[in-house]
């Protein structure tokens, strides 16, 4: 197939391109804390926005954790919306910053969370990504059960694969 | 890898594990009708949820239209919690009811439909879709840009491939 160009209005976004694995660790106070492999992917279709898929693996039996599903798609000079799906029953839309340069980062802020009625309740989250190069940091906050805005994972990711549009 | 077994709690979706591909039909009060092609899998990991991941293309071109991923959840007996994400800066969670026969029906609506700052006024949808053997319907209806719920989206697919679990 045709590799299609990425959309101009993506190029804020195009060091994201590619498949990420790395490790990181979670804690919140009203859980035990655990450590996890993760996968991620950013591609696109030529479109105005990047496809992000993510997994994670319990660090020592590799069963999956987590997983996550949905958009990015830049809104204007220096900013992003994102759009999330969780299997926990979760809807995540964020918005936030793009700030560029040797360390480029993405500071995204939820502005709705919806649930499904069987799911936990989430309230907020806060998600900042710093892109340097071939590696990719991540810290997620999270209000959640009754918890104000908390820490809850940090991970480092390296780039492992270009992007590769499969259909 | 190891293909994992299918959780329980998701029987009631296991018809719809697979690959599909179709043709369907758009209308809508505000745009000139269309046709389309579409790619939908369901897969699963084990968990006590399917991945959903679809895709259209333009009948006549073929060049990429719509996109949306997420997820389906069982929860409880003849009921479903789905959450996906729209590249347009939709999040849209739907719950709804499962009638298994020789025709399962999944009849859903949307309990939250939420959405980023640029995104086009969707507010409500509803979607059905019909499951017999190795064809599944659906149609979809819509609340958008000021106009009442309106019949949107028409297909039907049929299954060309197996669950395949890729990780």
């Amino acid at each position: 197939m045709v590799i299609p160009e990425l959309h101009p209005d993506c190029r804020p976004l195009a060091g994201l391109l590619g498949t990420w694995r790395g490790e990181g660790a979670g804690e919140y106070p009203t859980i035990e804390s655990f450590t996890y492999v993760e996968e991620v992917t950013f591609d696109h279709v030529g479109k105005p926005f990047l496809r992000y898929d993510q997994r994670t693996r319990g660090a020592s039996d590799g069963l999956p954790l987590h997983a996550e599903t949905g958009y990015w798609r830049p809104a204007g000079p220096g900013h992003v919306e994102v759009v999330l799906s969780h299997p926990t029953g979760v809807a995540e839309v964020l918005e936030g910053s793009i700030n560029s340069g040797p360390i480029t980062v993405f500071d995204l802020h939820t502005t709705s969370v919806a649930l499904t009625s069987t799911a936990k309740s989430v309230t907020r989250l806060h998600r900042r990504f710093e892109l340097e190069g071939d590696v990719l940091r991540y810290r997620l906050a999270m209000a959640a059960v009754g918890q104000p805005l908390t820490h809850h994972l940090s991970a480092e990711l390296r780039r492992v694969g270009e992007d590769s549009p499969t259909r």
